[in-house]
């Protein structure tokens, strides 16, 4: 990987998280932020691979673009090595398994790989030429990014129906332009409503260990003049209780079925207190993010990452030695907590069973 | 104040929290653990209250302790300074109004100092001689240390009569030996616990943002040789929907007559997670964290924090400039949430008006 640090900050109208070149793809380093804005060109898979591993690039909808850009990397580096179409596509398929199990959770990364191999298979069925698929697997990666994109301004007008005057937004983790190819999932939904006039306030949870929160989420809002507050995770109860919030928003990496959502660890906790007092928790997220296969989210897979994320801050350890850590990156929020799915074709709402169905086919 | 760094690590069996001598008293520099074991020495009732401020010495019964200790400070200043029965007085009263308002929260404080003057009001009217009015401000102030102490014992005894076998235990912040004359509140059931071979595993939340649970009780518990597991505070939802825990114990800063109880914030949104999936929360407190002058949680004052403490950690900032900052030191949980109050006279069980009156009458 090669790192591009950039001399002008990035603000928001320029503001690529992921792009694809001839060569290479570029990422915007997430780990850098907010104290440096710097680019990742990545050149292999096996590097996509990595990124996706150490969150140089997350949040699920940019993870399965990162994993699309992967695939064309991938193809590319097997058109140089073979002129045999069954190598190729062994090629392709050996680098698609490591791309695929580079995170558990986030159902996006396998969307978007399994939609470029089911594409790779069609163009191999109809004999089209090696070099020719590597353009055309290009094509079809750039067009991931752009239908993420136009999804989420989908979300962020469906959402935005949904708020009150003066809506005062509480988020978790970040679901925004930097967790997806630009806008934000939950808050695309809070860049619409401000747009609006509608969204005086967002509360961002610092959202621990990683802290997307406090160093993304007030970062990305703060370049787009939207009003931010941090508050630490432990809090939202208390300003509940307060009537200091009226809505919840968050992203999600997998939608089961029956609309149990898994995100970012904390998220669970943060329904159950708007649960507590009646303050709706919407779910934000592109239907790449449905999981039809997973009766219930029971069985979303959880990843569990190093004990060093718990025991301090930025690689600096505040916790003593001898102490045992759990470390959890997401958590699941059943239906009953939420009030309502947010996708690019409409908002769902309970009974998410059918009428997931009826929305998304 | 004047630092005394010790040379040899400080054990369970001889840690000791606050001490009174004849010159000055010393508290155990809490803001530099667990990485440095280092003493404090007081000799003044301003250092004690901007101890007290700054975290120096914190947890709602040591707080207490160091505001009886001084008093104590203040009269033997005020004996020196005048021979006026007077001027002593007012100048002891002066102290103990800064005394109480260096943290606003926990009711121990206020409690402690105003116990001190009542005594002192008693010795006063009694014409006891100056000289033996400090004398005996002294003993009374080291009687509110050793009944903490045994209140803590109490406490451990009727509270590990609560928990099942192999108890998993979940706690926030810390209400351990640190924040007490020894033993502790919350960490006192789970020593006593522990001992009778019932406690198998606490699960301490990290408690942002002074992390008094991941610095504090995970140092305090590793010393004692009872296993714990670092969590952030969002974690709990997650761990109590895997079934991973038996019973929340925390400690509390105030509890109103209807059995409200404030306590650092983070409490309340744990509560909510056991509520909602039926794992009972257990607060533990002195009876001198009662204030019966208040009918409901509602009325107690919640402090509010530095900026600076949610913008980073240990003053490395993290967060980008721009951000806004809400920090409440405390929350309130509502006594439906409670299964019980562990006091040193017994525990008590909903309906708190009438049993909290029966028992601590």
């Amino acid at each position: 990987m090669m790192m591009m640090t950039l001399t002008t900050p990035v603000t928001q109208n320029n503001l690529t998280v992921l792009a694809l070149h001839p060569t290479h793809a570029t990422l915007l380093d997430q780990t850098a932020l907010p104290a440096t804005v710097q680019y990742v060109e990545i050149h292999t898979p096996q590097a996509m691979a990595e990124a996706i591993q150490t969150m140089i690039v997350r949040g699920a909808p940019a993870i399965g673009i990162a994993g699309a850009f992967g695939i064309v990397l991938s193809a590319r580096i097997a058109l140089k090595a073979t002129d045999s179409t069954e190598a190729f596509h062994q090629h392709i398929l050996a680098d698609a398994q490591l791309l695929r199990k580079s995170r558990p959770t986030a159902v996006n990364l396998m969307w978007a790989v399994d939609r470029m191999l089911a594409y790779l298979a069609t163009l191999l069925i109809a004999e089209t030429p090696l070099a020719e698929i590597v353009e055309k697997l290009a094509t079809e990666a750039l067009a991931i990014h752009e239908e993420d994109l136009q999804a989420n301004y989908a979300m962020g007008r469906f959402g935005a129906e949904l708020l009150p005057e003066n809506a005062r937004i509480h988020t978790h983790c970040n679901a925004g332009a930097l967790a997806t190819a630009g806008h934000g999932t939950a808050l695309g939904v809070v860049r619409e409503a401000f747009a609006q006039g509608k969204c005086s306030m967002v509360y961002a949870d610092e959202t621990r260990p990683r802290l997307q929160g406090g160093k993304l989420t007030t970062w990305e809002l703060v370049q787009a003049g939207i009003p931010v507050t941090l508050v630490c995770d432990g809090m939202s109860g208390h300003m509940m209780q307060k009537g200091m919030v009226d809505a919840v928003i968050v992203g999600a990496d997998r939608i089961a079925s029956n609309g149990d959502a898994a995100n970012k660890i904390g998220t669970y906790n943060l329904a159950l207190a708007a649960k507590a007092h009646g303050v709706p928790f919407y779910v934000a997220a592109p239907s790449s993010t449905f999981d039809f296969s997973l009766a219930s989210g029971q069985e979303i897979p959880i990843e569990e990452r190093e004990a060093d994320e718990v025991l301090g801050l930025d690689g600096n350890r505040y916790a003593p030695e001898g102490v045992r850590v759990y470390n959890p990156g997401f958590d699941v929020t059943p239906a009953h907590c939420i009030a309502g799915i947010i996708t690019e074709k409409g908002v769902i709402f309970p009974p998410f069973l059918e009428n997931l169905k009826t929305l998304l086919g």
